[in-house]
């Protein structure tokens, strides 16, 4: 596949990640429900192997290397959470893994890389660039560069959570009106979009960004990709993506219905309403649609649907956040 | 029903809180498994409704009150778990609800309890009878005193999780070898024993019990129910019941395989384990389980189920076990 995934490259990717990624619950808080105003489903991807949604895509992409392909290893870039995805599924499928993180990753995400096996090369965020120190390590050793999102079967891999997602809505017989995604480089909603809009082209699909980092609201807006302020700043560590993939515009400029913004307080206070009321860890990227609903950023009253899409975040992050905003 | 509950009861109980209660997930983690040398399933309560199991039995109580009875309203004591059940309970049912609750309970159930529209009477745990102020209001009231375990419609409504937990584990085919259960006054470890037994009779159930609260571990040695020494001191709030309950012992004295004993620390260990690994949030009492499997304490390497009773934890409590205990 080298053109854009389609809904059946996910249904694909959901018979290959079977048995290797957890089937996530969807879950419901009537908490939740009266806050918002809605009826409200949250697909934890917190809860999947290695804490977000990230190993969907990096197994789909691993378990279709050949037998010389997966002993020549594979490379990575990442801020953390695609990092911990390809070094978990590396190691499930016996390959070697070198990741290029920046030094000042969350010191939660580099340790646990590091313990799926994996090789951690760390690089200046500010003065180095990952891209060329990835392909370089990946030319000298033969091994696979995977990109963190722009690639068909990344893509293909993370859209299982949505299509998951509407089975499970369907299921409750609640196929949601709206359906909110954190969203950095676009893969993560990209994927999930076309199994979305597969089950039900009705549903409105949301770009969930940190403020300063609203790329996909802005291009989506204009139509043409737009890149972020270089001196931007969130803790939303795992959303810093500096502009929409290329691949991954193709397909949202097509399926999303708009993008929504958060600031960094709106997300501490839900990192906190979680912690308290539906009793998940979530990490601030993983926050953010839920951030969305409960700060009133709603676009329908009958059924929406939030992706949490990863839980791996600091203690002192995570413990500032119950801190400040201490109320139910 | 005012013999013994049976697993036809447990049954009947998941048929009446169907939609009401949540049906909350059966969760692996390949880390956990590394960590416990077994496969472990994990029914996590902590994500039902009111954060912890109580709702369960409290609802099956409720609903089968006649419309006089339940304009009467139902007074309940309980340190905070079964205070929110029964609470939430009365709230969809529309029943007025009053609740004794210790002034040294954790001020997030007291305020969770009053916030499902529960009147709170607060007493002192060292120098009055909240079983004496409970039966003075109802009496006066005319309301149903609903206890907190030694109750047929308790006991049954709390084995619905069980019954999932044996439902959901034969669909991952992995019917569990052992289940550990979080034990108070023995109300869920009871009903859940109905069930896991009548789905598979070689399950060993066993009691998990925070130091100085052994009484199950030592009535199942002895044959006779055993209380606590008075003065006996846990943070595992959730579980200070002073000795097995009358109708919970007569059950679990026939079910139970024995009980294990977990520490504080190991209690926080787990609390940390849950919320770095695990991306849960578990009060000390519904980590019990978990501590003690996480502490070696395992009694086979096959398949062992672990239930995660509740998540209703103060921050402070919360924030203290994640910086006690740093490590992954």
């Amino acid at each position: 596949m080298t053109s854009l995934p389609t809904a059946a490259e996910v249904e694909q990717a959901a018979a290959r990640i079977q048995g290797a990624a957890i089937l996530t619950p969807l879950l419901q808080s009537s908490l939740l429900d009266a806050r918002v105003g809605a009826r409200v489903l949250l697909k934890v991807e917190a809860l999947q192997r290695t804490g977000s949604f990230k190993f969907r895509g990096a197994y789909n992409r691993l378990v279709q290397l050949n037998a010389q392909e997966r002993a020549a290893g594979v490379v990575a870039f990442s801020s953390g959470n695609h990092a911990q995805g390809i070094a978990a599924a590396a190691q499930l499928l016996g390959m070697p893994a070198s990741i290029v993180m920046p030094r000042d990753a969350p010191a939660i995400k580099v340790e646990n890389t590091r313990a799926y096996g994996a090789e951690i090369v760390l690089y200046d965020r500010l003065y180095e660039s990952r891209e060329d120190i990835a392909a370089r390590l990946a030319a000298e050793r033969g091994a696979t560069l995977v990109p963190s999102f722009d690639d068909p079967h990344i893509i293909a891999g993370q859209g299982t959570a949505g299509r998951e997602l509407m089975q499970q809505a369907g299921a409750h017989g609640a196929l949601p009106d709206a359906v909110y995604v954190p969203t950095g480089g676009g893969g993560l909603i990209a994927g999930c979009s076309l199994a979305i809009k597969a089950a039900c082209p009705a549903t409105q699909i949301f770009a969930v960004e940190p403020a300063g980092f609203d790329d996909h609201r802005r291009s989506l807006e204009s139509g043409a990709r737009a890149a972020n302020a270089k001196d931007a700043k969130s803790f939303c560590d795992a959303l810093l993506a500096p502009e929409p993939g290329e691949l991954t515009f193709q397909i949202n400029s097509r399926t999303l219905a708009g993008g929504l913004v958060v600031d960094d307080d709106e997300v501490a206070r839900a990192v906190s309403f979680a912690f308290r009321n539906l009793k998940l860890v979530l990490e601030p990227g993983g926050a953010v649609a839920l951030a969305a609903a409960l700060a009133g950023k709603t676009v329908t009253n009958a059924t929406i649907a939030l992706v949490c899409s990863g839980g791996n975040v600091e203690t002192d992050t995570f413990v500032d956040c119950l801190q400040r905003f201490p109320d139910p």
